[in-house]
């Protein structure tokens, strides 16, 4: 076989078979297909596209490129939640006790913040003690005792699909569906859950700018799932001002442990969170439909067993459970700075993405992966697209380590005052399935 | 500047500005700029495509990352020819002397073959003493000193482009027009030559196989040669056939003599060579219009002056100009081999790359860069399309080193029969200018 026959093959349009594409997965994971024509195919995949069975080949040869994760020995229907990324994103930390508190194991691994946008992971070392990199036996001992695990990615996990995507990130190969949907789905297949809800972002803040190309990735992923044989279902959501009120790792634990104990229910995080550990239930089998599974997690909330599992799974972990009802516990920051807005107007949108920066700039994120973070700083929002703001009005506050280091000019810039008010989108755009 | 940036706006199919373009071309040639990022930017060049002006700007960074030859001390329009490759084709050793006959300065680099395709500097090699490397001082003291010029590619000429083909040759991104035209028109460019006449094969036996991409090719080639104010036409020719009756280095000297002898005047090899050298007078300034250009070419094959200036030019490039009237000095071939039709029919098509790669196995071509010739082997083709077969009647003539060296059902195979007449297409497809 000729890596040169793939590329032609491709650029022409044409279908590689799943010999082709084990033949390029291996060689580009052992090196014996050099870089250059990996980037050529690549960019030819960019261009022409990829069928279900090709995505789904590339996904299988990217999960058996190393070690997996068997949970065949813990009963139930595993389930999975996976977000394309957002700005103030903390739903797993909300969703994964809800979900366990209804009896569903839940399996999660998840990333650690690059760029703009946090990593779950990063949100629970916030807590001091917390245990976040969990070896394969410790996850799985986490999910059979207490019926739930999560963790940053453990063992060696798709190394091809790691070679490929350092490929993909110096040769503008990234934004391609198919390259998208096998990257995240050989990582989510190598977990070992049966189940999976995808969250897929879409709008200025997102990777999926537009409802078109979300839906695209949504369908692609789900189409990929279901030709494996996976429960697979997708919500797309908007991402077109931060998710919750906090950014930042101590404050997205507190706003966390907020709404698992029944508080801001009606905002949109809660919403979401609420939506897609209703989603998991029915895909893990403790419902039979939507509005059962909604009520359950109501149930869950109201009577506080989802802010119990909570407090148990965290000591589980070696973390400090008191942490969660005494917020003085969790790292502080030096300096908290009210910004006020400096003029009237109806806000019209949020720069997440630019929010997501300021807040990295803070320390709360990573401008690369060996950065250290500040977990006790970051942006409290006090406003949402669609409301009402008077000059002098509070916009934000911001948990800094000196003052210096808060540009205001840019807080402001991040938020579109109009004259006229804007109707607020709903947060749920549509469901793949 | 960022490599990453010039493959991203590629990709989105936008126009790269002449300094990103230089920034690329300068670091594939240094290797500042890594292999796999020129590849993901040469396949997306295939996809997107490029305007006539980064085609140009690419064209003039090759040219000038190696040797110019500034032919500017030789008076007159120097004229040069391209073709693009074909099977069997001699027209550079008939025009060159036509046209230097007629006393418009002719300076040409030609290549050696590789593959299916032999070169024009192969067939001057079976000349014996004839030099065929000249230094650049040399070519410009034949082109000065008798009018023709025509040698191997001497000094470090395009050392980008050479860079980026071998690149292009493992990727899969070989064809594209604009990277065909930019590879091809940056060696001219650097030749020094005023005016350019291009053949550009069309068909089966022809890198481009339809009408539209001949077209495509040669309007790309014209354009760039415009906008850089080079006297430029293209003429696009069939390729459905060898080109003339001999494929081989000795024979093809042999048939060019002939024809620069006035023989086989109404050969489509005749035509389109007396056409180019008409093309290239008027290009130079020798004729007005092309009619008075075929008359003046008609005339030195007539009179004579055309052969003569070969002998004499023969010998001041170190030729044995007495093998040019007895052609047992030419190199000579082991066996002799005919080769007979196995049936009656009509000649509907005849496989000009099998019959190259026969010649090629033969000793006559190159399998690898490296390959020693054998100049004395080689096919004479005794009968062309839309001619009539009987069984038993001579189909080929075989000059080889062994008998057993001679698979004859493939020479068989190459010659497809059909019952009914086939009317045989001009070789004149179409003209761009």
């Amino acid at each position: 076989m000729r890596m040169y026959d793939l590329i032609y093959t491709k650029k022409l349009g044409q279908a590689l078979s799943a010999e082709q594409i084990a033949f390029w997965v291996k060689g580009a994971a052992d090196g014996s297909v050099p870089d250059e024509q990996s980037s050529a195919l690549l960019m030819a995949i960019c261009w022409q596209g990829m069928s279900t069975e090709e995505t789904l080949a590339l996904t299988l040869n990217m999960r058996d490129s190393g070690d997996r994760v068997d949970l065949s020995a813990i009963p139930g229907i595993k389930v999975d939640k996976h977000s394309t990324g957002g700005v103030g994103d903390k739903t797993t930390l909300i969703l994964g006790p809800i979900v366990a508190a209804c009896g569903v194991p839940c399996a999660m691994f998840s990333g650690r913040g690059l760029g703009h946008t946090g990593g779950t992971v990063d949100k629970y070392a916030a807590i001091p003690g917390m245990k976040v990199e969990l070896s394969i036996d410790e996850f799985k001992e986490s999910l059979r005792s207490t019926g739930f695990a999560n963790s940053a990615q453990t063992g060696d996990i798709c190394p091809a699909d790691r070679k490929l995507y350092a490929l993909r990130d110096v040769t503008a190969t990234v934004e391609s569906i198919p390259l998208i949907t096998a990257s995240i789905m050989s990582k989510k297949l190598a977990g070992g859950s049966d189940a999976l809800v995808l969250d897929v972002k879409c709008g200025g803040g997102a990777f999926m700018k537009t409802l078109e190309d979300s839906t695209a990735l949504a369908q692609s992923m789900v189409n990929v799932g279901k030709a494996h044989g996976m429960k697979i279902k997708a919500l797309i959501t908007r991402m077109e001002e931060p998710l919750g009120w906090a950014i930042g790792n101590s404050l997205e634990v507190i706003e966390s442990v907020e709404i698992l104990k029944g508080l801001h229910g009606e905002s949109d995080l809660a919403q979401m969170s609420f939506r897609l550990a209703a989603e998991m239930l029915v895909l893990g089998g403790a419902a039979t439909d939507l509005p059962a599974a909604q009520t359950k997690v109501a149930e869950v909330i109201a009577n506080g067993k989802a802010m119990e599992f909570f407090r148990t799974w965290t000591t589980f972990n070696g973390g400090d459970a008191k942490a969660l009802d005494d917020f003085s516990r969790l790292p502080q920051p030096g300096q908290v700075i009210e910004i006020k807005a400096d003029r009237d107007g109806w806000i019209h949108a949020m720069d997440s993405r630019a929010l997501g920066i300021l807040a990295m700039e803070l320390g709360a994120g990573r401008q690369s992966k060996d950065d250290l973070l500040d977990l006790g700083v970051g942006i409290r929002v006090h406003k949402n697209v669609g409301q009402a703001v008077r000059a002098g009005e509070l916009l934000y506050t911001v948990y800094a380590k000196t003052r210096t280091s808060v540009p205001i000019h840019r807080y402001l810039e991040a938020v579109h005052l109009e004259g006229l008010l804007t109707p607020k989108n709903p947060w749920l755009l549509g469901t793949i399935e």
